[in-house]
């Protein structure tokens, strides 16, 4: 039996947003397994930020994409022929997939997962890498503490909305900044936020200033620009910014403008540090057992923005993230 | 007997560079010294690149000085007559005296210094706050270990030259940062820098790409600016930025520019955070122990810079700082 792989391939570095000249969308006769390796058929991809920063001609924790390369992607997967002990056909895995509808992956790389306890956009969102980032963001690296005013911006995103459900699991005072007031009631009425901020309706540094009140003791970014600025207009003394990404600088052909403000550090004795989850990868297990508890308890949803299609739908789904057009964790099914 | 005091009095707040117009230099007679105060002749005052900062409307950790105040100023003083019992006449004590021939200062703010141990000069350098400042700011902040690559911006100046022959002394291979090729060649010639650069001497992000080599662990920054986004550029996985000043930005009358390279920390899990070193004031004598220590077997020298003159001579020290002219801690002798 012939397996074909349809995958989208990168075709050419975008300047500034992807274009449809990006990708180069293919179907390709797929080997069979070699030893160690397993056949899978991808379910559901996880559609990311950092995705833009894949593409760059290098690229510090990802394996560099050549052009003509299938592009990365991390998704859940059946597993369909196995040649790795570890796994059965029918298994449910997850792991770095690519876009692809079929693909063999060393069965090392790839992880078990159970469908019986959450379903596989859950797996990517609150109890994946989205969740996990999350997590050792607010408590590893922002080291919230109940009582803490946290801000997050892009906070109607997937890590965003997850990280402000756990701060106020933790018992703090939890502001998001996002765009439209569609999302900012969302983030109030339905995931419990004390307050939100609309950078699309008036100054952001004003209602930052405002929604703060006293100050914040953390601030997530996922979004860096103003929203970083405005957030370093009003840390507290001992504050901590946690740079888990800059989603409004990824795409930009002029040159980055640094955060005017970072002198608030020095005045305020604050700090500023980035993080990857992939270096938690150890501590993984500690993340998905909080997040699981606080979802068995309700305190934590998993919100998800699915996306039918498959490959043929990635380029357009991956521009959704880049023009705000989701809410919570973007996942494509395939 | 009449005491008269002849200080140095805020004029008016400068817009950029302090000018003679900012200053009134005054003699008032002095009233004498009330019960827990004492009165004290300074000998010698620090010059700071933070004073820039005092003179601001509104300052967060000195009290805001009004206009007609006199400025203030750490320094060495004898004390002439005491209404504390903690002191007597003829003992050296330490404190914020302010810029000025006489003054009655509350007791309880004095610290008694012991000039058998090293000359007043080397109190307001290496022994005192521009060495716990480099103590600290290394050790607790920037968190050098044996082994690590630790940059240094403005290395010819107080805290960093004090800076890096800690760094030196604790086995890191130590870059610094100055203006001009005496100050690099003394730096290296005179101090145990492994390497300097010199930013008036070619592109400065080049240079400490050169000098950087494998990338930096560490980076004390007292400048801000271009050789903030430098080091920013090289930071090695897990770099520590720690922000001490940033004394290029201290008389601007454009918007700072921030860091565009400030997505280092999020690429290489970097962190930056300010400190003050008033915040370390329980662990003062951890710092003055081990640098004292350091002089005792020869490890380190502390460089200073004796301005003669008095209270007259203050403005004209003060603009020395911002003009690159001292090499070492800048002290007023009154």
């Amino acid at each position: 039996m012939t397996i074909t792989a349809r995958a989208v391939h990168l075709a050419e570095r975008p300047v500034g947003l992807p274009t449809d000249a990006t990708w180069s969308i293919q179907t390709r006769d797929l080997a069979p397994p070699k030893d160690g390796e397993v056949l899978v058929k991808p379910t559901h991809l996880s559609i990311d930020p950092a995705m833009r920063g894949w593409v760059r001609e290098a690229h510090v924790y990802m394996p560099t994409l050549a052009i003509g390369d299938v592009m990365h992607a991390f998704g859940i997967a059946t597993v369909l022929e196995s040649r790795h002990p570890s796994f059965q056909p029918g298994d449910t895995v997850s792991g770095l997939l690519g876009v692809t509808d079929h693909a063999n992956i060393r069965g090392d790389a790839l992880t078990p997962v159970d469908l019986s306890l959450a379903p596989a956009p859950t797996w990517l969102g609150a109890l994946g890498q989205t969740g996990i980032t999350a997590w050792f963001g607010l408590f590893d690296v922002a080291k919230a503490k109940p009582g803490d005013t946290v801000l997050i911006s892009g906070a109607a995103g997937a890590v965003g909305s997850v990280a402000g459900q756990l701060a106020k699991a933790h018992g703090c005072h939890v502001i998001g900044i996002a765009g439209g007031q569609q999302k900012t009631r969302w983030l109030t009425d339905e995931l419990g936020f004390d307050a939100a901020v609309d950078y699309k309706n008036g100054d952001i540094y004003e209602q930052v200033r405002a929604a703060a009140g006293q100050g914040i003791d953390c601030f997530l970014d996922n979004v860096g620009g103003d929203a970083l600025n405005a957030a370093l207009a009003v840390l507290n003394q001992g504050a901590r910014v946690a740079i888990c990404g800059a989603i409004s600088t990824y795409n930009a052909t002029d040159p980055i403008v640094g955060p005017s403000n970072y002198l608030s550090l020095l005045r305020k004795r604050a700090s500023m540090a980035g993080f990857l989850v992939f270096d938690y990868e150890d501590r993984y297990s500690e993340a998905v057992e909080g997040l699981t508890a606080l979802m068995g308890e309700g305190r934590l949803v998993s919100p998800e923005h699915v996306v039918a299609g498959g490959v043929d739908r990635f380029p357009e789904a991956l521009l959704m993230l880049y023009n705000g057009l989701n809410t919570g964790k973007l996942v494509l099914e395939m």
